[in-house]
């Protein structure tokens, strides 16, 4: 993980110095690297060429760093993980290129680990990220429907976990099987993060979670714990107000919901869902060849659904 | 050409409608596609495989495509070409994401040409790109030298064209000495090109460049004229205006500075350099082993200098 932190920034030398200020800023301002700690656990239970697992793992840190940085200018955001956001004190232009650069510098290190069909995949699940930040952005919010949600956490956060797994798995010497069962396994342990995601956002303390409780619904955006509180509360006048798209015209009404929805049953529902994923992720690992020693990936499945913050 | 099109079009299949309009939008407002052109020229001439090669061309055109709708937004541009830009009718939101779309639709396609090299070059001349134009960005205007002029130029365009014709060439049954022929020509011919963009900035009329006559000095911009102009005007004092940092202060000053450049020998002088770019081209083809047909790569040489738009 320390050489992953050096190669990532190491990617704005012999650029401007305010690149790599930028992007020592936004590296220093932490995250859980649970990407690149997935990649790197996965391709060394595989035996995949320690040099190659490096460099896949700091692309894909710096594709999810990439897509922030856009995000966070996108929403205006001024704070990520309770830091400043580049956006916060760069203009717009030069947050926007210093995402392209980041990009171009992920795509640079995908294309270090020397196998094609993982540059293919990196390029596809990229698409798929803009595509369903866009599709969030044209669709109205208030939308209450699994399938909307399902497909949201896949492409906002599914997909990368999904082909950091994959990838570790493709620069392994391993069959194609095994390789299914990495991206599966990758998938489900995504889904359970993004749910757990959703979940802390109605529990967490501002001071970890580095945002407003309930602020996902506060801007409208419904997510597993609020599905399922819609389910078991139909006739809650909250409810009735959120689904005839009031969703922007009372905060107070908001307000109250998140606290309803956070003493409800609706938030141990979302667990167990989350904990379905881990299970189901923890049966593809089982399923891979005897021999594999699986202990870590599991132990980081689990993490997925204890972790606090 | 067509097949190119076809190809570029199809990148937003299977995506948002509003991205497949945007996309559609976006190739459909023209350009010269000089890039796309070079490659398959390029490509032709040394026997890479057809649909390899139609695949780098959009895959250059996208690229290109996708800076260009970031850079209008930085720049708040609502015309390109004498068409809409993105930004004029979408959030900026919307449209980042659309940019970035773009560029995972070319690094996409990159990747389909099936070698590693290429994609690492094409992720590499992203970044110097980028790079150049934080560098615009971040470095203040007015600054009138010749080498920080030929590193803008080469950052902004030329280092696409030299991509373009040395990835073509990477894709072609030649040998080492050949790539790196290509790549000399691709690099001298996009010098050229934008040379030549910036002498019709001062000449071209608003309704066949896009934009005001000399509307890169009207932003503070120094290019290839400008500097001669400088170099033979020394005690002009709207030239001690500019050089003293007075750029953005009097309108009127840059305006009539437009039309002094505009009559001067700068112009002539601007395009004997563009020509010397392109006989350093035709002479990177003359290079090349026998046998080789240059036609099509000389004349579109010629052709850069010679177009009026």
């Amino acid at each position: 993980m320390r050489q992953v932190e050096e190669l990532m920034r190491a990617q704005a030398d012999e650029h401007r110095p305010e690149l790599r200020a930028a992007l020592h800023h936004l590296l220093a301002s932490g995250g859980k690297r649970i990407r690149p700690t997935l990649g790197l656990l996965a391709g060394n239970m595989l035996g995949a060429d320690p040099d190659k697992l490096i460099t896949l793992a700091a692309a894909v840190e710096l594709l999810h760093t990439a897509t922030l940085v856009h995000d966070d200018l996108i929403d205006g955001a001024l704070l990520r993980r309770g830091s400043p956001t580049l956006n916060a004190s760069w203009t717009p232009a030069a947050t926007v290129l210093t995402g392209d650069f980041i990009f171009a510098r992920a795509a640079k290190l995908a294309a270090e680990t020397d196998c094609l069909p993982l540059m293919r995949l990196f390029a596809e699940t990229l698409a798929l990220i803009v595509n369903g930040e866009l599709t969030q952005l044209f669709t109205s919010r208030g939308i209450a429907s699994r399938e909307n949600y399902d497909q949201r956490i896949y492409a906002k956060t599914a997909s990368l976990f999904e082909m950091c797994a994959r990838a570790a798995a493709m620069i392994s010497p391993v069959d194609e099987a095994v390789v299914e069962a990495m991206r599966n396994y990758g998938y489900q342990v995504g889904m359970a993060f993004q749910i757990v995601d959703d979940i802390l956002d109605f529990n967490g303390q501002q001071v970890e979670v580095g945002k407003p409780v309930g602020s996902d619904l506060l801007q409208g955006l419904i997510t597993l714990p609020t599905l399922y509180y819609i389910e078991e509360h139909p006739d809650d006048p909250d409810v009735q107000a959120l689904l005839n798209g009031k969703v922007n015209a009372n905060r107070g009404m908001l307000l109250r919901l998140v606290q309803s929805i956070h003493k409800s049953n609706a938030i141990s529902r979302a667990m167990q869902e989350a904990e379905k994923y881990v299970a189901q992720a923890l049966r593809a690992l089982a399923d891979m060849p005897s021999g594999i020693e699986r202990q870590a990936l599991e132990d980081l499945a689990r993490y997925i659904v204890d972790r606090r913050v």
